[in-house]
């Protein structure tokens, strides 16, 4: 059963965590990891398993499962940081691209549910990452119908 | 050549087009989209290539190249609009969980060059995404000297 403990940690009143949930486990230090950036709200350390080199997680300090439950303020204190990083990583490691991955529910390849997005410096093919893409034929009418559907339910 | 035309777009007096950019462009209405999403600084459209039902683009208004060029302060626009849209598809079309993917410079796979963050929902395996994910193993001290080399870049 998760349970959740309401912690003041940074400048989120709100703050909680999740005791069972490994990356909240590093936040708190109760896990060791390598540091790449902290501040009040969000925290970054490598990925253990490096698919490339410079492979960087980027995680809000407060438990929140993935994209569903973010709340615009975590993705705005976590986005803020995302590009600084990211530029770090370009400058010092020489990168020829990046792809930022972010992975939500276990289908879709989340193992830790505790939001996280995968900085991935790529320095050419065959250094660990790749996409699988394949496009769908959709028609004009299917794709509009598709936009209005999603539409209908952004609650603003 | 690039040239940066000075537009006032939404809220950001500083807002910029490339008038070869083909996001610029649907942004602006000269190509048209199909629309899911439109505030003062954010839009959101269907990929024309849809990966899965439901593929989604989200940008920024003004134009910034990549995660690189990417400020905080356009990122915090993009991301606070993101986890909107993520649930909206989730309760429209309930997808078993969902990739976000933003690809950075060719090498990673970026074919426009207006920054852009895939919403990818997903249906199962072989619904057209996956990820080619090879991890390799990293000593303790190389874990430590790559963070280090990351962290020494960041600028706050």
């Amino acid at each position: 059963m998760i349970e959740n403990t309401s912690l003041q940690i940074g400048g989120d009143d709100m703050a909680s965590h999740d005791p069972d949930c490994v990356f909240c486990k590093i936040v708190k230090g109760e896990i060791p990891s390598v540091k790449v950036f902290e501040n009040d709200d969000v925290y970054a350390f490598l990925d253990l398993g490096q698919v490339t080199k410079g492979h960087t997680l980027v995680i809000p300090k407060i438990h929140q499962r993935n994209i569903y439950e973010l709340t615009p303020e975590t993705a705005e204190k976590v986005f803020a940081v995302v590009p600084k990083i990211a530029r770090a990583i370009k400058e010092e490691l020489q990168p020829i691209g990046m792809n930022l991955l972010n992975n939500n529910e276990e289908p879709a390849m989340q193992s830790v549910f505790h939001y996280h997005v995968h900085l991935i410096p790529r320095y050419g093919k065959g250094d660990g990452f790749g996409a699988v893409w394949k496009t769908h034929e959709t028609s004009s009418e299917d794709m509009k119908a598709i936009a209005d559907t999603i539409a209908s339910g952004i609650n603003e």
